[in-house]
C-alpha cells in the first residue's frame, strides 16, 4: 500500500495522562511508554499505523517540553514535522495550528487527526476506513470515524448513526445525527443493543480549509491567530496563549453534527484509549511464565506466590503472596497499589500530590 | 534501681528472620531496625530494657558481620562486651560461650539471656521476673521466664507448670513440669484456658557454671571447647566449626526439666517475638493522620484513599486505593506485598530468591 495522495496524518501527542500515574507523568506522558509490552511506545505504535497512509505526510503536535522526546521516538520526522505548543489549549488550538500549516503547503491539503496514545489492533481495518474517510472529505465533509462498540463503555462519548450516505469509495459512510455525552450503564447498554451508535474517539477526518471554516464560523479570531501563527511561527509567543482551551469535539464537531454537515464511517477497530490500568489489564496477555499475573513490561522480577494481579515492576523486585485482583505499578520514586474497579481514581493521587507540593512526582 | 550484683544480661543477637523480608536482610537482620517505631532498634530497646538490671555488664553475642552494626547502635559496649561468631551454630553455643567467658571473670556470674529481637512492653514486670529468677539461679537452678499467654498462639512451646516452689525473694516461682512444642490451635487453647503453661521465649536465667554443668551432661567436649575457647580467643577460628549446632532448650533446658531441675518465674510481659508482618500489624498503632494505615516507618509518604494496610514506605510515595487488608513491604531494591494471614509464607520468598541466585536481595 502506498500513501493517499494529499493526505496528511496530524498527531496531537498531548495530555497528561494522570489516570496511569506514576507510569505517566507531566515529564513523560503516556504516549512515550510502551504500556502494553508491544515493543514500542504508543507513539511509535501510532506511527507506524499511519506510515502506510501518508508516507512522509506526518505532523505531530506536542508540548515543546516532548518535542526533545518526539523527535527520539520517531527519528524520521523533518525539522518540519513537528509542532511545539508552548502550553496545552485542548485540542482544537493544537489541531486548528496543523490545519494552517497544512493549507499553507498544500491547499488541497485533506488532514486525518489521531490522537498519539491510544491502541488499535486491526490496523487494515483502519485504514480502510480512512481510506474511506479520505473519500468524503476531498467532498467537504468533516468526517470522523466511529468504532463499533464492544462492550456498553460509560468512560466514552457514543456518535449516532443517521442516514447511509450513497458515496462511491465511501460505502460504509452514514451521516451523523448526533454526537452525546459520555452515558450512564443503562444508556450504554441501549445504545450497544440498538446498534445506531458508535465510541467517538476523536477521530476526525477533513479537508484543512474545511476545519478551518467550520471553526471560523464560531470561532473566526482562533482562525485568525492560527493562519498568523502559520505565516510566522515568531507570532506563536504571543498569539498561543490567547487561544481559548476547547476540545475539538465542542469547538467544531458538535455544531457541525447539529447542522447535518458531519459524516462518519464505522469500523471495528480493536480501538482502546487505555485510560486507565483497568483498561491496561485487559490489553495485556496473562504472563506464560506467572500464572494470574499480567506484567506490564519485564516479568523477570516478579515472584508471585498463590497471587493475582497487574504488575508493573520498575526495576526492583516485586514479590506478591495471597494477593487478589489488584495493581502494583512501581517506578522509581513512586508505588500506586489499587484494584481495577478503581483504576479511575488515580487522578486523586496525583491531585493530592498537588496540594501536597510534591511536584517532583507529578 | 541499680543492676543486681553478679548478675550478667547475655544477648543472643542472631538470626536472619527471613519472614520479615525485605525489611530484615542478611547484611541488616531484624534486630538492627526500629521494626516498631518506637525511636529504637529492637536491639537497642534489648539493652535499655536490660541496663537497668545489669549496669555494663552485658555481653552481646552476635555473628562477626554484625559486629561493626552493634557496636555503633550500642557505642556503650566496651571491647570486651561484644563475642563474634564466625558462623552461626544456634543459640546453645552462642550462651555457652558467653558462660564459659562469664565464669573466666566471675566464678558466681548468674547471666539472664534474653533474645535482640524481642518486644516487651511491660519492662517492670520484667524486671520483677529476672530479680526473682537470679534469686532461684544463686540457688542452682536453671530458670526460665514463663510468660502469660494472651491468646492461643501456635507459633511459640510452652512451659507446663510444676508445683509452686516457696522461695524467699521469689514468691512466684514454679517449677517446670515440662516444656511441649508448638501446639495445634485446639492444643493451644486447652493450655490457655487452663491457666497451667506459658509462653517459652527461651529466656534462661542461670548460673553461668551451673549452665556449662548441666551442658557438660549431654554434652561435655562442647563445654571442653568453649572453655578452652574463653580462655584462649585464637582458638575460636578451629574449634568454633566443630560445635554442633542445637538450640539452648535441646541441648539443656528440656533433659533438665524431665529431672525436675528447672524453675519457672511467670510474668506478664507484653512479650511478642515479632516474627512475622502480622505480628508487627499488631505491635504498631493504626496512623492517627491516615485512617486505616498502620505505618511502619515515617507516614509521609504514604497515601491512602479508601483503604486499610500495614505500610512501610521505604522513601518512596506509596499511594494506595481501594485495598483492604494487605502489608506493603517497600524497600530499595524490593517490595513486598501480601496479607497478614500469609504473611508465615515471606520465607518463601526467600527461598525462591535463593534458588533464583538473587543472592543480592536476601
Amino acid at each position: 500500500m502506498t500513501g493517499i495522495p494529499g493526505f496528511w496524518a496530524v498527531i496531537p501527542a498531548g495530555g497528561s495522562g494522570t489516570r496511569l500515574w506514576p507510569i505517566s507523568r507531566r515529564s513523560s506522558p503516556k504516549f512515550l511508554h510502551d504500556l502494553t509490552g508491544s515493543g514500542q511506545s504508543l507513539l511509535r505504535a501510532t506511527w507506524d499505523r499511519l506510515e502506510p497512509l501518508v508516507d512522509d505526510r506526518i505532523l505531530v503536535v506536542t508540548g515543546v517540553a516532548h518535542e526533545e522526546a518526539v523527535r527520539r521516538q520517531l527519528p524520521m520526522l523533518g525539522y518540519d514535522a513537528v509542532i511545539g505548543e508552548p502550553s496545552p489549549r485542548d485540542s482544537m488550538p493544537a489541531i486548528g495550528l496543523a490545519a494552517a500549516v497544512l493549507e499553507r503547503r498544500d491547499p488541497e491539503a485533506v488532514l486525518g487527526s489521531f490522537a498519539a496514545d491510544h491502541v488499535i489492533t486491526e490496523p487494515d481495518n483502519f485504514q480502510r476506513a480512512v481510506a474511506e474517510a479520505v473519500v468524503l472529505a476531498r467532498r467537504g465533509e468533516l468526517v470522523t470515524i466511529g468504532i463499533e462498540p464492544t462492550e456498553p463503555a460509560t468512560g466514552f462519548g457514543y456518535i449516532r448513526l443517521g442516514a447511509p450516505l450513497d458515496v462511491v469509495g465511501a460505502p460504509s459512510a452514514h451521516r451523523v445525527d448526533d454526537f452525546v455525552e459520555k452515558p450512564d450503564l443503562e444508556t450504554a447498554t441501549r445504545y450497544l443493543e440498538s446498534g445506531e451508535y458508535r465510541w467517538n474517539a476523536g477521530m476526525f477526518v477533513v479537508g484543512a480549509t474545511t476545519l478551518l471554516e467550520l471553526l471560523a464560523e464560531n470561532h473566526a479570531e482562533m482562525v485568525d491567530h492560527l493562519r498568523t501563527i502559520a505565516a510566522d511561527p515568531r507570532r506563536m509567543r504571543d498569539l498561543w496563549p490567547s487561544l481559548q482551551k476547547i476540545a475539538i469535539d465542542h469547538a467544531v464537531a458538535e455544531p457541525a453534527a447539529a447542522a447535518g454537515r458531519v459524516a462518519v464511517v464505522p469500523a471495528a477497530l480493536g480501538w482502546d484509549d487505555v485510560g486507565d490500568f483497568n483498561s491496561l489489564t485487559k490489553l495485556v496477555a496473562e504472563s506464560s511464565e506467572l500464572p494470574g499475573i499480567t506484567a506490564i513490561g519485564p516479568a523477570d522480577d516478579i515472584i508471585s506466590i498463590d497471587s493475582t494481579a497487574t504488575v508493573s515492576a520498575g526495576g526492583r523486585l516485586v514479590a506478591l503472596i495471597g494477593i487478589d485482583d489488584i495493581v502494583v505499578i512501581d517506578t522509581q520514586d513512586a508505588l500506586l497499589i489499587t484494584r481495577p474497579d478503581r483504576a479511575q481514581e488515580v487522578k486523586k493521587v496525583v491531585e493530592t500530590l498537588v496540594a501536597r507540593g510534591r511536584t517532583e512526582l507529578l
